[in-house]
Order: C-alpha cells, then structure tokens, then sequence
C-alpha cells in the first residue's frame, strides 16, 4: 500500500509552507511589536459603508446577490475597472477584465496558462513570495530578471510599484527595458500593480502595460498582462482582485477561472462596485495620507537607530522597507534573536529570493503599527543587529557600554 | 513572434468551454421553458437572515470580518462541518477540514494534489462536467470506472448520492465495491457530495468516506476524501464549500488553497457560520420539501407527455432527471428544434461523458420551474421527441393524427 507522499503529484515538491503565513501566527501574541504581516491596516477599512452596502445589495438585488454568477465577473464591475485602466493609459473595455478572487488567484490562473514544468520565469531579486508560491504548482525554473536570459523563458513577473518586499518602484527606463527584453526574447509580461494605488509621494509612473499599449497600437497587441487587487484599498476579505489583458488571454483565464472556482463572490462583487462608486478618490486619499505618516516614521525610526553598515529602502508608497544588514548577518537567526530578546518581529529576506538568495537582508512592514510602536520597534531591532554586529570581539564592551 | 496559443501551456489543449456555460445565457430569454440550469431556486435563499447576519457580523467582528484570515478557513466553522461530518459517521476534528470557494475549488486543488499528465481518473458514465473542467487542466486520462481499471489509475471520482447529471444514488453495495476497487488498484476516492443534504425520499446511504472509515478504523487511514458544499443548502454566492480527509491530504491542500487564492472570504465565512448555528435543519426541511414537489411534478410530467422508448431516472433528492432517448436521436441536435419549434431548453447528455458519450440522452433540472412550468416544458420536450421518432416515415402521420 503507497502512502500518502507516493500518491502526491511530483508538482508537490514544488509546494512548501510559506514562513510568512508560519510568522503571521506570531501576531497572535499581544507583547510583540511586529513589522512581520505586508496586511493593510484594519483601521481604514471602511467599515460603515460596508455595512450599509451589505444591507442595500440584498435589499435591491435581493436574491440574484446570493445567487451563481458569470465566471468572468460582474459587468459592472468589469467596466468600472475597464475604465480605470484605460484613465491609467491602457484603453480597454471590460471584455478585457476577469474578476478574480484577489490577485494571488490572478497569479495562480496565470501560472496555469502559461507554465509547464521547466518553463523558465524571470523575477526580480527579491520578489513577492506568493508569486512563486502560486507558480511553484506548475513546475518552472526560475532565473534572474537582471541576469542572462535562458533558453526557455515564458514569463517576466514583477512588480513595478512599491514592491513587495522591496519598496521599490522601477524607474521609466526600468519598464522600458523590460518591454524590449521581452521583446527579444518572446516573453509574457506579468505586471503585478498590488500597490500601485498607494503611492504617497513622487510621480506616477506609467504602468507597463500602457507602455506595451503605446508601443502595440492595442491592448489586443500586448505581451502584458496587469494583476490588480481590491484588497489592499478595499478590504482583502471581499477577496477581489482582476486581470486585464488582451481578450484572447482574458478569454482563456475565464474557462480556467470556471474550472478554478466558478466565479468570484457575487455579494462581494456588488459591494465593491457600488463602494467603488462614489468617493473612492477621497478614500484612497485618506489610505495614502495614512501610510505616508507610518512610512515617514519608519525612515525616521532607521535613521534614528540603525548602527552604520545598516541600509534601506525608501518608498514612495506601499507598505515595504527592505534592510540590507551588514554581511555576515543572517536575517533568519536575528529573527530568533529579536523574537526572544526583544520581543520584535520581522520577515527575514531569504525566502523573498527565488535564485541566489542575500540571507542578510530582511523586510519591514509598516501598515499595522503606530508612530509610536514603529519607533520602540525599530529601536529595540536595531539594539538586536547591534548585538550581533558586535559579535566575535566587542560583545561584552558594547554589553557592558550600555549598562 | 509568436501567436497567444503558441505561449499557452499544452494543458490549455485539454481546457474547453463548456456546453453548460454558454446555455446558461438562454435563461435570460424569459420565453423558454428551461431545464438547462442546475441551480438552486433563489426563492429558498434564506435572504432576510442573511440581511440580518452581515450586519451582525460587521457590528460584531468589526474590521476582523474584512480582514485576510488563514487559508485553512475560520476555526469555528472547520469546526460546525467537522462535527457535521462526525455525525455523518466520519469521526474528525477541524484538522480534517479546509474550506474552500465552493466545491468547484475542492475539485480543482485535489486535481492539483494528485494528477499529472496522462494520470488516469476513474469517473461515472455520465459525470458531473464541472469535475472534468477542474480536472482537465492537469491533463489526466479518463476511464469507466464500471470497466477495466488501466495502469496508472489514481483517482476515482463520484458522486454518491443524486449525482449531476443522473440524479442517481450509489447502492450501499456499490459504496462497498468502489472501496473494495479503490483498495484492490491503490486510487484515491474523491467523494463529491455536493447534494447528499438533499434527500427528499427514501433512506440516507452512508457516505463513502463513512463506509472507509469503518474499514479503516479512522480518519487518518482513509484513501476517501470528501467535497461538500455550502452553494446548494445556503447560497452559491458565497463561494464556500469544504473538504474532508486525513491530515496528510488536508496540510497539502491547504498549501495549494494559499498559493491559489490565499482563503475563503473572511465575511461569508463569518455569516455562514452563523447562519448555520441556528435552525439549520429546518432550513433543510424546506429546501427538501421544495425540490421534492418539484420532483413529483417531473415525475408525472414525463409520465403523462414521454412516447414510449423514451425512459428516465427517479431520484430521491437533488435537482435532475436522466432522460435516455430511443437509440438514434441525438440530445444536441434535439436541443436545437426544441429551441426553435417549442422554446424548450435543456442540457444534451453527450458532454457529461468523459469516455463512450452516449449521445441519446439529456439533463432535466426540476428546481427553477414552478409544477406549472415543468408540465408545460415537459409536454413541449414530449412532442419534440415524438416528432423526431416520427421521422423518416410516419411524422405526417403523427402530425395528422394530432391535429
């Protein structure tokens, strides 16, 4: 008799447990000021609204809100999100939007389209782990995106806008460089705009695809496919997100999606469109205001703080700051470090590279702490790479300096 | 530079429309006489309580109703389907259940777990077409599970109790014979019991899982897993449905339910589980009452309008009626005129089958159209029969007759 392990797919040595989803549980425990979680701060969810646009949807939808839907998605929705695209520079119509249920499902369904075992997909070092979490299912390899391109390649996946986990945001020249290695080399662009919404200082950009827009003539004509997400300005519970795309990729996705899951929440679906609406500007207004204040602290926090030999990023939105520790340190056993000597959590950055990983590196998230916790917590982090810096010659001295 | 189906993976090979999606799109022409859908009534939505409900959790739950929550799904109702499944007479704990976007997505992340390509899936002759769409994409070969069992077999899919499209239960000692198979070729048993809560006459069967647990001697010996479904008892809309299995199955699911769309909406999640807290059975009560009349009015519609060679299924619950035509007629091309001649609509036999369709025979869904309507669609599908029977020789005759 075979045991469970023998009758798994051989995709499944592909699947391991995520150590963010293993440090989200660390949340859980009151006493620790955590940098840990990349989740949007709970305080901006508009929750009043929603509780209203629960109770309208059913009582003017009634049970069509509650009832199966189209696999592609709202109509409704798909034109609003048709016309926030093409105000972004990429003109198009909802017959190229497929709502999804966030845009990790976006990335999944794009996995399944385009990935076999051993195709190639370029990232970027560091990337978002879930990325890799949901193409790992179909088998690639993966190379760097700054690096020689292997025979092979099918995808570039990155994300262009405050990047998880990096903070960093592609310059124009970046973007355009990528397009012409695309080009080159016959590969689909996936642009992951998770963020992109919460810019809080500097310019806009152009989003990728309307570059690839301006140089096709058409989104028809694109390489670029665009994942986009509710839960970062909304609320990741409603799990929303779209993918927007030429109509040939966006027509094989929907057949995909109906295998996948049917359809997205048609009640969650109503609500965002009709929240959606009316004062959405004002409301991400008020999400970019936020986070330009947790941001601000934190890079204050650093300066204050950080010894020398200590780097980072500085964002211009998202939820990211990305430490570079001197070499030699390991970001996954100052994890251990910080967690019993200071009760202060973070993601180390090892897990973030899908080749030739930095280990002295890790992630900060700002979107859940307070001014004031950013602070303590920065503070008593920096007392831990501190520790460790010393480490080898002067651990007593700069022990017994404090004391 | 290469064409979109030139960088598709191969798997899109094996990923159609499907015949049901695009007949669904006749619903909306308010002059057919439908017996495509397969879908429940809206009328049985519970729609006050869920008004009732999504105000309460969001008074309740707050922002935590709207925020990301674990993949595996919200403990408390892992723990409701847990002890549900438990009382079915399959003893386990919440450890034994993810919950996922309906069981659409349980079908799709069990494919993901154990198919690869040219695996060999043992199905039903017909089967639900939804199972085929989630399979497919990891391109597994399909055999009669009532034939000879080739090599490479892995899984057996079926669906016990009122399948889609039969409306046909298992015998107890065809339970026990899959299992006797299932041991005997070491394949996994995916279990869909999608409408095994709607029994409406006669007694319940026991579940495979139960059956194999009693074999087994536990849970976590099994080869059974089980998909249930909150989209036929509460609201499809909500995208929420569970599997069922060992610990080894379910921590591997869990992984793929992360890397597929990180978890089920927090909000239904948190009203589904409150909705079934409190006067589910009765819920139940009626949802069976409803479909058992509607059953009836089939039942003696057929019996009153169908010619002679025309034969069906009796089923004692769920939503459909097999119809097997006289050898020589085909359900698509009779779709067709009885579109055009009786603006009739139902969903031809041929595609549920994955091996040897038999194109003689059709779907009859009894749970959208009043008694009225199903004696008046059934009377309308009637004639379109007898008139094709009549072909190539008497049809002149019958119509002379009747007038």
């Amino acid at each position: 008799m075979s045991t469970w392990e023998d009758r798994f797919s051989p995709r499944m040595a592909h699947v391991r447990a995520s150590e963010i989803r293993e440090l989200l549980k660390l949340l859980d425990q009151p006493d620790i000021l955590s940098f840990a979680g990349g989740i949007p701060d709970p305080a901006l969810f508009p929750l009043e609204r929603m509780q209203s646009l629960y109770a309208q949807v059913l009582a003017d939808a009634g049970q069509q809100a509650l009832q199966y839907s189209v696999s592609e998605g709202l109509p409704s929705l798909r034109r609003w999100v048709a016309e926030r695209m093409t105000r972004a520079g990429a003109p198009c119509d909802e017959g190229n939007i497929v709502i999804t249920a966030g845009s990790q499902q976006a990335l999944d369904l794009l996995g399944k389209l385009f990935l076999g075992r051993g195709d190639g997909v370029l990232v970027e070092r560091p990337t978002y782990m879930g990325a890799l979490g949901a193409f790992n299912a179909y088998e690639p390899t993966y190379a760097d995106l700054g690096g020689e391109v292997p025979a092979g390649a099918r995808l570039a996946y990155v994300v262009p806008d405050f990047a998880n986990p990096t903070g960093r945001t592609m310059t124009r020249r970046e973007r355009d460089r990528l397009l012409d290695l695309a080009e080159t080399h016959d590969v689909v662009v996936v642009e992951d705009g998770a963020y992109r919404e919460l810019r809080f200082s500097g310019c806009d950009e152009p989003m990728v695809l309307a570059l690839d827009v301006a140089r096709s003539g058409s989104i028809e004509d694109v390489r670029t496919v665009f994942c986009g997400t509710f839960s970062k300005t909304l609320s990741p519970a409603l799990r929303l997100g779209w993918i927007c795309g030429p109509r040939a990729v966006i027509e094989k996705i929907v057949l995909l999606k109906q295998g996948a899951d049917l359809h997205a929440s048609t009640i969650n679906q109503m609500v965002a469109e009709r929240i959606v609406a009316d004062g959405h500007e004002a409301h991400l207004d008020r999400l970019r205001a936020h986070y330009r204040d947790h941001a601000s602290a934190m890079q204050a926090a650093l300066a204050r703080h950080m010894p020398m030999g200590v780097a980072w990023t500085k964002p211009e939105g998202g939820m990211f700051v990305w430490v570079r520790l001197p070499e030699g340190l390991d970001g996954a056993r100052l994890l251990e470090a910080a967690l019993a000597e200071e009760r202060v959590a973070f993601v180390p950055g090892a897990p973030f590279f899908a080749v030739g990983p930095e280990l002295n590196s890790l992630r900060l998230s700002y979107s859940l702490s307070s001014p004031e916790d950013i602070d303590e917590g920065v503070r008593r982090l920096a007392r831990v790479i501190e520790a460790r810096m010393a480490y080898g010659g002067n651990a007593a001295q700069v022990a017994a300096a404090r004391a």
